[in-house]
């Protein structure tokens, strides 16, 4: 799939651009997104139903009923300019009263609940009610959709270390990294591969290569995975200082693809980690433990930590 | 997946079929249907939910409403013929009244309202209503699922340029086409295959050839991409003049496959140039920008943008 | 995916068994399904869902209209055993109409019309009325969801001519079928595969045999396809006899896959055509057109349609 | 996908870790889930949902019921606290019938159905009236919604036999076991992958090995599937006693994956023998029959059945 370049594990650009010139960003953000944005044409369509279901539930909530109480209001105003008369049960004169039973009626008709001590009278009142009560209908078939399709989502989500780490391995050194499955979904099948990008030191083109892993691929994810890539001589981080690596924009881009059992979907996971978040002489701490009855328990938040090497191991290491 | 024949480029038919015999029309439509018909028999069955899928909004909200009013006119009719007195809450004997809140009953109950302010009073009435009821739930159950399908259809929608063009490309020339994501959905694993179609000089059949391309998949699709087929000494383009291709119906079809992210699903896309509209001694201008903070912003109405070169680029670079 | 066995084309069992023992009726039935039964024990469990998406759409609707009448039904009951003097608006006290009005406020309660010129009095009849209401939500939400689901599932359908012909090719002969594409989607990315089961002349076990196909994908399936298994010397139609096929209970079976691309799935069809189904020394009849305008018309009653040849054509051929 | 190690069939660790360290339960339990817990952290975000999804049906019409009466009732509280005054239709100032009447106007306004015996008479009670159908609403979105899915979910269910066996086996031995189709789903292009996980003798690491399977994929799986490991020298059971492997905490790993076409996806299953649960010299019954007509039936309760064989058949063998 990835097109090996002349020497070393130099590949072909796997869709960023190469020729983009001058400094950029980051090019793959924290939530897994690419770090691109479009002019405004591109926010046309789609956009309202995935902005539906990406913003958090109390917004959502707000934004149904808002909507619920706007278009109830708008019909209660119809109402109310046909005259407030032509719907029964109308008890007392005073304006606001009279408004108000305009709105109450109105979301009694677009919710179809139709207590019925407040009905039309006249047949306009009547049409007004039936196209209040379609549109209704309508409005909470799209807003309970929207809510059953936000809480049925398939989130498999997965927990990266927050950093990368270069540790001993081996007779030398490696560059490791970890992931852990943060949901109960069943994940399987799983395969990764990693990019490094950097730009070139002579133009500010950028350079892409494939690092090599020492295992890329897992028939179960029970546990956490630590992707391991032996730092070999072929390996971009062969001979390159922590200083030129920040210099160069220097960026690690995992991919990692696998089968939600759970779910019954291939799901894909994005991460990067920048120059900065690359931590030298460290080695992963255990994120699991035995218990008492033989069972394996997994401690979720112990992914992140890593502890510091004295500076000679790294060195005998290497 | 595709088998070459004889020498040179030459596949076998894609499917198509070779020996239609006479000028036909292009084979894929600029929104990537095929242009072949069938008789009649075809347009059974599933149809009608991919009609009320495809339709606009504004037509589908029509039907929905038509098929509401129709529905519940055809009820009134029956309580008009049954006797409006079976109906309580009838305040005046006008006929048109009289059939005007059969009407507006019969929404009521086809909503699922049910005010009350107009009740049935009969057995026959009270039948005919709990019929209508059963009968409303089912119609908003499906005009409402079709609402929301609408809504929620992931429609992952790539924007090809107007035209292919044939460029400079290292030493020779390319044929060169862009295409770009038009909406904020994540797609990736993107390949493409790209196949030309010419009637055969001889005969009228149809040969077609594989267009070999440079780089023919892409991890990431964060910006536009570029597809180059180098017109090498084995391309079908090496030696043929634009007045040819013309008159032998060329058509180059594009075929697209990645994997949407957003909507976690396989997606295809389909696409072709015919003969006019190539674009010969040309080259795409670029369509993204970065931005003052060094973010890469695409512009997507500049994916159709190319210049003319002088002629003699052209003729140098061959 | 298949492992050749032995010689010739023989490959090991795909699934249906070696040693039965005996004639048995065909393998896959006309509709795709496999020709095998269970014992009792497998009809539990999920069949309930998969009847009610398949029987007729008449039958469908009666089976829901029958439980919403005998669901109200059942509530009417308790609400008469109740009393029906705890239901308000009871006009009059002959039994009949008294029970009849338990049962239309049940239905009105159970389609959550609710008009309340029948309404619940006492705590318990409002119980009963509020858990009728409750069942009632879950049952039309099954029902609309079957009718939704029935509705919009995809019914991919390939047609396939009624018989597998053995018609002359290049120097020789081949076994042909074909097939269309009988509904508006777009099928794409299609593979054939092709296996002969046939009874051992020595025992009764069944042997299988891959049969080559001239093509066995295309890229897209606008029009029909005909299917090519060239009768060579490796196949196991090479010197058999019509008679000895159908003593030795030979079928045909034929696994297509493909990805319909309107409803982004991956589709598959089986098929299969027993010995007597087989014509030898005939030809397939074109089954499309060309209109005036150029455009292909696919005439799908004529994918069935063969001519048979004059024996010497065969025998030449041969 | 699984590197091999050294010499044998050892492979690299598939995802279960190698240096657990002292001994663990099996890895996979019997309903094909791991062996594996989570600290809390784990337990957040989506497993209302799964919860839902798996709890049994009666518990899930008991949780339904229960967040119905809860909701109604909290409404009701705030009815009463209004002032049950505000409420039209109520018949007398008992307090119990008043809160009674506040929990079954709130019922009726929290399933829609809204008879209007009783109905908000002020504007704070409409209010709370019209808050009270748009939660009920999304409560009913939600719960039929779960409802459907529950119902609609594919549960493609292998069964597989209580032991795997050593039988004869050619001029050997064989591991065997055998699954079945619980459903009447179509499933095809089933594969497998058997894995044997031992404790290391020196260490307390484990050590996986692949076992080779006579036939590792089935077309079609229309009757019962028997997988085959023929222990060759190879094998890791070549010279193994029943006693190391119950020492060694041996499991024999299953993954079988395929399609199921009548729901339109890829299945996986995972199951697993432990050492005891291996049955030495035996040999499975036949679990389907032939009936009058030709029409295979399976009996899936016998694919459990094997015969003990006498000791001196299995030495012979070997």
């Amino acid at each position: 799939m990835i097109h090996k370049k002349k020497g070393s594990n130099r590949i072909s650009d796997p869709g960023f651009g190469e020729k983009v010139g001058g400094r950029t960003q980051r090019l793959i953000n924290k939530d897994g997104s690419f770090n691109v944005q479009s002019d405004t044409s591109r926010f046309a369509g789609h956009n309202i139903y995935q902005y539906l279901l990406e913003i958090n539930i109390g917004t959502f909530i707000l934004l149904a009923m808002g909507g619920f109480v706007m278009l109830s209001a708008a019909f209660a105003v119809v109402y109310y300019m046909v005259g407030p008369e032509s719907l029964s049960g109308q008890r007392d004169a005073r304006e606001l009263h009279s408004f108000l039973d305009c709105f109450y009626f109105s979301t009694q008709t677009f919710t179809t609940v139709g207590y019925g001590a407040i009905a039309p009278q006249t047949p306009l009142a009547s049409a007004i009610a039936a196209l209040e009560a379609f549109i209704g209908l309508l409005f909470f078939a799209v807003a309970t959709g929207l809510l059953y399709s936000r809480f049925s989502k398939p989130k498999s989500k997965l927990l990266f270390s927050n950093n990368a780490i270069i540790a001993p391995f081996n007779d030398g050194k490696a560059l490791m990294f970890r992931l852990a499955n943060m949901r109960r979904n069943t994940l399987m099948e799983m395969s990764a591969r990693v990019i490094l990008v950097m730009r070139n030191k002579e133009d500010t083109n950028r350079n892409f290569y494939n690092l090599e892993l020492q295992l890329d691929k897992v028939v179960f994810l029970p546990l956490t995975w630590t992707l391991v890539h032996p730092i070999a001589e072929e390996s971009p981080f062969y001979n390159i200082t922590p200083q030129e690596l920040i210099e160069r924009d220097g960026e690690i881009m995992i991919l990692i693809s696998g089968f939600d059992d759970t779910f019954n979907q291939t799901v894909h996971a994005r991460y990067s980690y920048v120059a900065k978040e690359l931590v030298r002489n460290a080695r992963f701490v255990r994120a699991f433990q035995i218990d008492e009855e033989g069972k394996v328990v997994i401690k979720l938040n112990d992914i992140h930590n890593y502890e510091l090497l004295p500076q000679e191991t790294l060195d005998s290491a290497k």
